[in-house]
């Protein structure tokens, strides 16, 4: 199989982008690398070029600019050339550390949506704290209004995913909603509801309130991109907050609490490991052509790999694949089909 | 003055309410209040019956039960009674450790919307971890739906309150959203975010994203009920899971993490206390004709003594009356008044 790497993305660009590459070559035979981007820059950075092909490319999309004005002008930027490789089938995925908005951007106008699905989700795995476990969620930003078709859309696309790629035959489907009976919600989550609960192919288990996502009740959280996206920033800002103030208090508190620190050196590191979910690799632009996965622009080399390990597996598992199928097997036709 | 007190709500009842009335009653000598509920129940709790007068309930509302139509039916619940009482101007306030929703009902139904606000918002006082201080946010989950213009007058609501009850001379106003741009945002809050910023009485600070909301970024962080709601729940499972986490790693660390964990005590205790925002008083429904505010149905009475601090504080300050005076002064004239 072949991916396309954005090699400029994130705040490194080459610099973590490109040893992450490496470990992900040096694991997988079958992946050949397509690199866009600053030639030298990018031939610097690698130490053995077996499998990487460099494609040199002149521009960059930078983290703030107007995403949808920079795919459409910058017709030479690594994400771009990247996308329209995808799109034309030199590579059958596509990474970025990247701005999101641009690479949704250059996801629908290059490679496009999968036919029946109106609006790609933003989709991350995240941990499960309870059972060791971990869960997707998704729409957790690509989109800012959303209709309840798009909500059961969501629905759709997570329940392939997490019976494709992460094995789970009946995968429990919740709707992230601000309580658990069935007539919660706004306007739009209550018609959502009603759509996910009449799909006899899903196992949905409900609906799920927000102090509950980490708790592991369910394999896939479908959400609109607004309220996902204040949950999972919420969640991630809270962490933070937390870990700080943690290590404050043993820094703040004395010899009597930097000793206890130090003892408990190793579970706070464990801790901390169980909040870092790049392990299990980035977040997926579902409902495109073709996978089109992000990971963070502050990700580390090590981040690269897991994601890189994880769009090997939805080449392999044929995730996309099985979507494109099931929506051109028209058992969405009794649902209006809106294009916008 | 006199604070009305539904002395059923909670998961226990009298038997935490009473005592943490008892408290505020030694407290301030310029507060009576009105117990409402089982005579003999809120009797056996009485250590000392001054300034407190009960006013015996047949019926109780309980949890589950829908709101609406539990307020209409129960005319004699507790609640139901004690709202009454502030609509009659026998009390100044009420005070519940009920059901949010049928508190919500009481207050719209009996004791009714200030003129010129169309929805009230519920507000609770969170700890912000960064500079030690507080932050208001509102709503978090008295309206699943909600309209610009409801965004709005939570700004006008939030700003007085921080004004008239924290003493903040220009409270720093932020608007929850997706991403700090002005144009970001759903329909709602992109119009959410001018009608804010048109507004030459506020210290509007823009956007902010919920991983910011620790941080102490704001004073008042005005958001939809229905976002707002998956923040909190967010903000509350986390922090829940992260401690929980860490308990257990001390617990299964061995000796080392368990000496380590005893040495910390201290340490992790002012971690939990910082998190419990009990401390600051309850979440009040702002936008009602007088002070209507609940704390946890699962509250301690040092919870329901600090909510009840909160009332008193409120009503000496006549942060109602102020809010009552400003939408009379016909500034909203220029703005649509809709009335659902």
């Amino acid at each position: 199989m072949k991916i396309a790497v954005d090699a400029m993305g994130g705040d490194n660009g080459p610099t973590t982008i490109i040893p992450g590459v490496e470990r992900a070559r040096d694991q997988f035979p079958d992946i050949e690398f397509l690199l866009y981007g600053d030639e030298a820059k990018i031939r610097a950075e690698i130490k053995n070029d077996q499998r990487l092909t460099i494609v040199a490319t002149s521009e960059e999309i930078l983290a703030d600019e107007e995403p949808v004005k920079a795919v459409r002008r910058k017709k030479d930027a690594s994400m771009v050339v990247a996308a329209h490789a995808v799109k034309d089938g030199e590579a059958d995925a596509i990474f970025s550390a990247g701005s999101t908005g641009a690479l949704l951007a250059a996801g629908l106008f290059i490679i496009g949506r999968i036919k029946g699905i109106d609006r790609p989700g933003l989709m991350p795995t995240l941990p499960d704290f309870r059972t060791g476990s971990q869960f997707n969620i998704l729409d957790i930003g690509a989109n800012a209004d959303s209709k309840p078709e798009n909500l059961y859309q969501f629905a759709v696309l997570g329940n392939y995913y997490a019976k494709n790629m992460r094995g789970i035959e009946r995968p429990r489907i919740a709707l992230l909603n601000n309580g658990t009976e069935p007539d919660k919600g706004d306007l739009t989550h209550k018609a959502a509801y009603q759509l996910i609960a009449a799909e006899k192919d899903f196992n949905f288990i409900g609906n799920i309130e927000a102090r509950e996502l980490l708790n592991g009740r369910a394999d896939v959280v479908v959400t609109d991109g607004f309220t996902g996206n204040a949950a999972l920033k919420s969640i991630e800002g809270t962490a933070i907050s937390i870990l700080h103030l943690l290590k404050d208090s043993i820094m703040n508190g004395g010899v009597k609490a930097k000793l206890g620190g130090a003892l408990l050196k190793g579970s706070l590191g464990t801790l901390r490991d169980n909040f870092d979910y790049s392990r299990y690799g980035g977040a997926v632009l579902l409902g495109l052509k073709a996978p089109v996965v992000k990971t963070h622009g502050t990700a580390s080399p090590d981040a690269v790999y897991y994601t890189i390990s994880q769009i090997h597996d939805m080449v392999s598992k044929q995730v996309v694949a099985d979507v494109v199928d099931y929506f051109s097997r028209n058992e969405l036709a009794r649902r209006p089909e809106k294009n916008d």
